[in-house]
């Protein structure tokens, strides 16, 4: 069943819901189980929207559109690339992409990311993983470029706090194979693809992934960007659109 | 004060305790607060030893002695070089290094780690830091060198499950400054080294990691690792020794 899970700050608590037309239902019981829907609604106007899901840690995938790697000069990978965001870099839709003093060139990456639903671990190539997908949400991998080329690590670039905008929000029963993918800076549109020109699919990942790290619930796996990427600059707003998902957008500002 | 801090399971629950002598007195309350020491003590012989602290993050850095980097053949970095470290790699002292299929050659790596007591954001350089140590303790960063070869990223060669052995004990009131750090394969000495020779020593990573990512409380810093990294092979013990901290010791054991 498709779902629009939320989760949100009201009146002081912190809860998930379920969006129907305007109003959020909020959830009894936890997302990863089987989870009763409450029938009194907060219209979704009333409430501070929060990152839809905690994850104990982002596995993230470098190069995995073949005109993303090309655009940086990067051979394609033979196997997924992997690296950690934090989870201290996570913030939600509408939260503010702070611009670090360390860097001079911070930019945008536009990509859909799986959440987990259970536990796995081990899990064999070609075995289904349905089971182990709660949902998908949008994801906007800030990468703070200047210091990606100086560290050649990943690390640094892409681990300042809220460099990982994550929402708005988780969509269940949702076929992740073939979804358009957009980023606009400021309305304009800077990349466009769709998720079936991921070189290593969805399935692919979690069979990889599990193989090294056990995947618990809640945990992100962020599956790379496609061409495009580019700079903001503090007073940008960035937006990253899924189809069937919807649309994650966050302002940028300077640190003062 | 200098406190040997443990974690460990008896009889089902699993707690934090003070080592005095070869008793733990389990401790009442967050070993992040203050907290209490109760009389009744626990023979050490009697629980299982976990790994000390349940980090949300583990900032490592990685060419932070000399004479690892060019055993390496890598430059000196002109700042700390970060990789992260997930959670799920954590073992304690008395669990088992396990083997990945997906290598043939996995290191040890002997480190001073730090543990985080409160919440570190954006420090000053020259800012005092010991109120946001809790302590120190031995860590075994192992890594899969030929996947670190191969991916260039430090992430999937360092991140199995079981990669990051934790312990035996956080110490508090430890001066980081100038310890010895030994590490013994199978008994024989192969890295043996003092932390006087970090590039870059604990307040100044503390510093410069605040600038990137929160740390907060129970996130462990891993330090760097001297010259001396080498295969284990299954069967193999490795023994992480730090002056005033004590012996990380593990066994490696390949999965079937």
């Amino acid at each position: 069943m498709r779902l629009k899970i939320f989760r949100f700050r009201h009146e002081g608590v912190i809860r998930h819901g379920v969006l129907k037309e305007e109003n959020l239902f909020p959830v009894t019981g936890s997302i990863f189980e089987d989870f009763a829907v409450e029938d009194a609604p907060i219209p979704v106007g009333e409430v501070k929207l929060l990152a839809p899901v905690e994850p104990s840690k982002i596995v993230a995938v470098g190069r995995n559109y073949k005109d993303h790697a090309a655009e940086l000069g990067n051979p394609l990978p033979t196997e997924p690339l992997l690296f950690l965001k934090p989870p201290t870099a996570v913030i939600g839709p509408q939260d503010t992409i702070l611009y670090p003093k360390m860097s001079s060139r911070v930019d945008f990456e536009g990509e859909l990311a799986v959440v987990i639903k259970k536990k796995a671990f081990m899990l064999e190539a070609g075995a289904p993983v349905d089971d182990y997908v709660l949902g998908y949400t949008c994801l906007n991998d800030v990468t703070a470029r200047d210091l990606q080329e100086k560290d050649k690590q990943f690390t640094r670039a892409k681990s300042f706090d809220t460099f990982a905008a994550v929402g708005p929000c988780i969509v269940t029963g949702l076929d992740p194979s073939a979804l358009e993918i957009k980023t606009f800076l400021n309305g304009k549109l800077r990349q466009s693809s769709n998720t079936r020109h991921l070189i290593f699919p969805v399935p692919t990942l979690i069979w990889f992934i599990s193989n090294i790290m056990t995947l618990l619930p809640g945990d992100v796996i962020s599956t790379g960007t496609p061409a495009g990427v580019g700079p903001m600059q503090p007073g940008d707003r960035v937006d990253v659109q899924i189809e069937g998902i919807g649309t994650l957008s966050n302002q940028v500002l300077k640190i003062s």
